[in-house]
């Protein structure tokens, strides 16, 4: 296993970016992990180097064209060169068509699909010369089904999906493997214990996804052989109905 | 056939548009056309009035909120009650995703998925307390499948899918159709013959989707009743391959 | 509209069939109805001929290749010029996937796949020469979805499909246009009356599909132009959620 | 790991299908092998006691309903419990449409569909007293597309890919872990040497799938943990177009 090369996760604030963060740095890659605080990073860094990883943090507004490319410069100048690469922000809103503003609608692609397309592209232009690399992008059950309410979530997941499927056309024989996962369940984190108790206690038998699980997933994909690639997964609870 | 109701053509500028515009006025119904420029919609307005249709010209952007809003509310208060709404607004561009601009990826976004938002959300507005109307949108071969060099253009159409999915799911049992068609193939237009003089070339045998054909299967799918409707369907010349 | 053109309905014995019937009769079409018995056919083919149309009843095995191939001979040799083929047999049924015996899922297979298999192919083999005709098959919600209970089912209804796309492929380019519709509810027939009466009351507001308008959808699927052909679309009640 | 558990593999004759066989059996599971001839796996369970693996030969008609439930119940009662059924027998075939008989028509639905069912109904039936097991079936690009020339093979996928869908709703709930893999691509296999040795010659770049990685594949989704379950993957080599 490579002990220099670099993960950046775009997104790592909250439990599956920090679990993927956590699963490569066991593997000795070295974790770049952002978020638009940098501080709120600070557990995660230091997590990861109490156990002996090596993980930095970094502030960025991922909608940021210029932040996004500086991101990419610094890391590979000074870090490392970037092997692996996760887009890992979401923005899960519902409000009937008529109560979507025009500024959640914008808000919601800027973050969930307009910062995935300025992270996938970063990575691919460092990526290319190299010909090697993993982009991983995170899907939901509204990457695949526009739902009653879902239309800003729905639109920016649709639209990060055309980005992952665009991508891997075109990068695919040139040697980066561009996946595209969707998460169908709830995730065990503090949002869903506060908002969905009920679903939330399904925990106990396995109802909910555990983060660990998912940053596996997102290890198994980058270790996949070239020969045997896989473009999109779905990863769901057994009891989760579809 | 009601002869005051009133069609909202958002992007009547090129051939469809305009196409569908002259369909639904000689089915007696008042075309209210929007464009950027409303000076460019002119001839078409001349042309449906000289045999003896209805129709008014709008310049709207259609990517500002305030705008649209605007548009709907004088029509409504001026001219009589939306019963139909077109969307049809594309920005098909294709570059390498490292060629893609911020800028570019922004833009097409705005003008075929945003847009269709606004134009969507405003259509539903006027027609929920009446419980009646049809909104559709156009789509294209990239709605499906997002292919190299089109990580904007597919995220755009993919997005606007979502909405219609999205307000399909809403909106129908509260008697709104909303229909989202793909447009798979060339269409006859002056892009189309200065840009691609092989494709065009196989108008002599249908080989590329005449307008007039595509506006009537709109009208139709406003005319289909309501226990019998059909939320997409594909078009597409005999001799394309899919 | 050529009077002397025939339809050939496989399975016309139900209500849709027997309404599509109806609809190409009124058109000047010569219907070639048949089901495995041809007197059942008796009030349909009365029904035609007593409103000025032309209607013939066949009794004929769909599973049966022999048989299928005669049916077409004899309807090409002594009636007229094949135009428009539909296949309208289905086989809903619904086991848990332990209680599905073999007998079962290859009979399902049979009905709703196997002898649209043949129906596609006859009817190909003898519109090829003229390079002209159009070819529909009947479609459900199982030709998308294999949901619980539904492996025989669904198993034949997606070979359907992937007939309809395969045929579609290969023949497009050949001028024969073949189309697939997806019934996305409850038809308004004895058997939803019989069976689902909660359902069937729900056609006092348009909530079950009438016959007549999915025929009506048939009709103009054959009649568009050759350069805007649709190759599948969707019939869903207002009320229907999806 | 369990040592003493059983995995089943519906056609076994295969590259896939033994590569899948060998990497359990070097887990420890008790692999239980069938193609119709018995005699034709000697190589195969000889291989695996070599390298100290447990392996028994079994032959069967796939497409014959008792000898499908016989078999399954010989296992479990003189071998040990199912944990693990690979279906992954294949039938492709090209035919343009007026040239693919009834007879293969139905053989191939017969070996790549209505076997599937049988082996997929049989498993389920011993794990469901356990609530426990995986039942995981080899999808092929044709499972999501019919091309032109594919009506029998597509038909024969979908279906299967149906089924897939059908019994993970159905028993995804109760403890069992359904999936279905779309191989696109070519296969490292005599047949593909034989037949496109263009093709094969990708073999020195990684442009044909190697039989291992497919079956490390299968391994990591039965290994999947309850609340992380992929119900359906693709996998295909970098070079390979889609």
């Amino acid at each position: 296993m490579a002990s220099k090369e670099v993960v950046v996760i775009i997104g790592a604030g909250d439990a599956t970016g920090g679990a993927i963060a956590r699963r490569f740095a066991r593997e000795g890659y070295i974790v770049c992990a952002t978020r638009r605080n940098a501080d709120a990073l600070a557990p995660l860094v230091e997590g990861i180097e109490e156990t002996g990883g090596i993980a930095h943090a970094f502030g960025c507004d991922a909608r940021d064209e210029d932040a996004m490319t500086a991101l990419f410069d610094q890391i590979e100048q000074t870090i490392g060169p970037v092997t692996v690469t996760v887009f890992n922000i979401g923005a899960n809103v519902r409000f009937s068509i008529t109560d979507t503003t025009a500024r959640v609608y914008r808000k919601v692609w800027e973050m969930a699909a307009f910062a995935g397309f300025l992270a996938g592209r970063e990575a691919a232009r460092v990526m290319l010369p190299r010909q090697k690399g993993t982009i991983i992008f995170t899907g939901a059950t509204a990457s695949l089904r526009g739902g009653n309410g879902f239309s800003a979530f729905a639109g920016a997941k649709f639209a990060l999906r055309a980005l992952a499927q665009s991508m891997a056309r075109e990068l695919g024989p040139k040697g980066i493997h561009v996946a595209h996962s969707i998460i169908d369940g709830a995730i065990d984190t503090d949002f869903i214990r506060e908002n969905f108790p009920d679903r939330y206690a399904l925990k106990d038998k396995d109802g909910i996804l555990n983060p660990d699980h998912i940053a596996e997933q997102y290890l198994q994909l980058h270790r996949q052989p070239r020969d045997a690639w896989t473009h999109e997964l779905d990863l769901r609870p057994w009891l989760e109905s579809f």
